[in-house]
């Protein structure tokens, strides 16, 4: 056969093809098919998506029932059978880093987002290739990263764990596997109170958490953690050792072009991300590192071989739909970004304008950067507020908050001092709704 | 109103709650209901379903997409596209605990057993209580608990974990809390290998694996892991260590029906439990711990909230749905311990009549005994064969069977020597049956 007859044929094999898969993308032929076992799981749960809780809660498959179906589950500050009683005297809960903001997203999009979890899907162990890591989902994550312009993955390795959290841990013991003497682990304050109280838990005779060598920086040997954006400020940042030997593990679970500037792709040996963030899926537990090294992949690997051989299964096929969710969305993926980005810059302008009348407040400064994914200079819209109480006499910044009716989390956590508060600006609209209006009353009244 | 026009009140109320309540749980509303946002995923879920992969494979939503539709995976030594090609010189796995001869029962139970992940759903670190823990799935381990008579739970707290692997650890941190020396750690051999190898990977200056204490026995402060059944023997077992300071963990991943008789409901201190021994959903990684002290449960909660902040919401749910449907199945919920000791005591006495006839093989003894769950004295069942060569000269037993094409696992691993080797006979019926035929082939050819 001649080389252009072999064209045509490829040709039109590739036409037939695009036209099958994209029937399949598009679901044409799904939606004509005729349902059976799957009948019953997909009714059940939308009998239970159609509860009305008020637009104040939302009730699950797996709550509690009461007269044969699942009760409400209310937003903070909202009670009653279908939460539409709000509790005049409750405090605007800004503590945790829930990221429900992004909740509205996957309502909007329901139809792509769902999953069906057959009785028999992946029963085993592992999957064919031996691992316990669904390669499709692989792929999304680097498709994901490309989308999003915030990570090099070519050419390194992808580790799964119970979110981000587990991989703190798997970084500390892959990168202090075969010492002798205890690794100093370090992070700049203020930072993330995770890395200090999971080091201090599972410390062994090969790591500990040392901050003092932040101070004397007689060692080149440490183990940096390093938050960018950090977590609670925003800012974007490097680490303060650099050597052949130190090692540092970026957490980047705010790198993304919602939180922050993205000035260009990260490419350290050793980077962590987490579901929770991306999509706000926190309650999944899954978190992926990006690794360079293959000894330090392999390592990172055998710490999730020991702590629980390997990450939830269910966990993992909902987490690629999700991400196929966004990566076969509007705008070539990038309509999440675009959703998440402008609900956390109108949150930050919001609390700005409050704050900016205010001598007994301040929040942190973050410059107007280059953003590659926007390809624009853009202002900030970080995941917190890191607030100080600048009156020498507020020396516990989190108590006058909470004497507001404001709970944030003291800066005492993060290494900092009691003068300042983290204020979590991811939560649903209801709690920050809540918060600028319990703020503004309390400027009123200074 | 009068006492008895009360009582007529509530006998009404009753019966139309009792319609609800039978309507839903039989469904037959539900079958009614129009379909919206879970259709796509319904029927993409049915598609894949559908593939065929001639009784040899199957078909995954994630799985590798090759001309738009997943491919097939097929079992051990199957292949082609379908999976209808026998591999003729491939060697039978008995290697892993892979529970997958449990996939028939779900394939049976389809309908009840699939469940529908909205995109939103649990998408908080959280449940409204607060906890990583959902009550409803909590509620019904303990009544899967006592319609398997295996184990007393009223009045004890519930841990989850990611696998029971996890929980293995997690409560040797919470026994050793607050150590100045290091607790040691025992396990009477053959004992499972994980809890030497994530022993020894996880030490703290708070314990350490040290299996001398058995042979001094000197200590009174020991931690010592007892399986129970056995892995591998499958036996019943005791502590070798009592005393007010030996802290003893159960693990009775094996402890149902199918897999052993159930002399008395398991009334221990701290009991481990996984979800991969009792529906075979090995990939999901959920277990249970069952434990008495406030404090040790306490401590527990504190490793996994240390160590990744909560057991998947995924993995939850669809654990939910599936203890649902054992719970709701036939004969009051038993169907699926009586179809699971059918398949392992078939497998037990066919195994059993092939190596009577050998006297170079020997497999593990277990004692007929009184089952409190199926009410009578009942023959063994267990879920691996612990097999040793009794020739002197054969001292690596593992590399008997392999070379007759047979995969174990060695018995060193076990803490035992390596005339021994464990052979799994809980995986799939392929496995199984090419696991007897070379067995009958190696006998024949002695």
């Amino acid at each position: 056969m001649g080389g252009r007859s072999r064209m045509w044929l490829y040709c039109v094999a590739c036409i037939i093809l695009g036209w099958i898969s994209l029937n399949i993308a598009d679901g044409e032929e799904l939606k004509k098919q005729k349902l059976s076992w799957s009948r019953y799981a997909a009714a059940e749960a939308e009998a239970v998506a159609s509860i009305d809780c008020s637009g104040h809660g939302r009730a699950y498959l797996d709550g509690l029932i009461v007269d044969g179906k699942p009760v409400c589950e209310c937003n903070t500050c909202y009670g009653g059978s279908d939460c539409s009683n709000f509790q005049h005297d409750c405090s605007a809960d800004a503590n945790s880093g829930d990221p429900t903001f992004l909740e509205p997203f996957w309502m909007e999009h329901a139809g792509r987002s769902a999953v069906v979890v057959s009785g028999w899907h992946r029963m085993s162990y592992s999957f064919p290739d031996q691992s316990y890591i669904s390669q499709q989902l692989e792929n999304h994550i680097r498709t994901l990263h490309s989308i999003a312009k915030n990570a090099i993955t070519e050419g390194k390795y992808i580790v799964y764990g119970t979110g981000s959290t587990q991989l703190l841990t798997a970084a500390v013991f892959a990168l202090s596997i075969n010492r002798s003497s205890p690794a100093p682990v370090v992070a700049k304050p203020p930072y993330y109170p995770v890395y200090r109280s999971q080091t201090d838990y599972f410390e062994t005779a090969r790591f500990r958490f040392d901050n003092t060598f932040l101070v004397t920086n007689t060692s080149d040997e440490v183990i940096e953690f390093v938050a960018s954006p950090n977590n609670p400020d925003g800012n974007l940042r490097k680490s303060v050792f650099e050597g052949p030997n130190v090692k540092t593990i970026y957490d980047h679970a705010y790198y993304w072009p919602h939180f922050s500037a993205i000035p260009a792709p990260a490419d350290e040996d050793l980077m962590i991300f987490t579901l929770s963030k991306i999509t706000g899926h926190a309650g999944s537990r899954f978190g992926w590192a990006i690794v360079r090294d293959r000894t330090v992949y392999e390592n990172m690997l055998n710490y999730i071989s020991f702590a629980e051989l390997g990450t939830s299964r269910e966990t993992q096929l909902r987490t690629l739909q999700l991400l196929r969710t966004i990566i076969r969305g509007k705008n070539d993926g990038k309509e999440i970004f675009n959703f998440a980005y402008n609900s956390m810059r109108q949150r930050w302008d919001k609390l700005n304008q409050i704050l900016s009348s205010s001598n007994r407040f301040q929040i942190q400064e973050i410059p107007y950067q280059f953003c590659s994914f926007f390809d624009q200079i853009r202002g900030p819209s970080p995941a917190y507020a890191w607030v100080k109480c600048v009156r020498e006499e507020d020396s516990n910044c989190t108590a006058v908050l909470d004497a507001a009716k404001i709970i944030g989390r003291e800066g005492r956590l993060f290494g900092s001092d009691d003068h300042y508060v983290r204020l979590s600006l991811i939560r649903r609209q209801d709690d920050f709704d809540l918060l600028l209006r319990r703020l503004t009353h309390l400027l009123l009244t200074e």
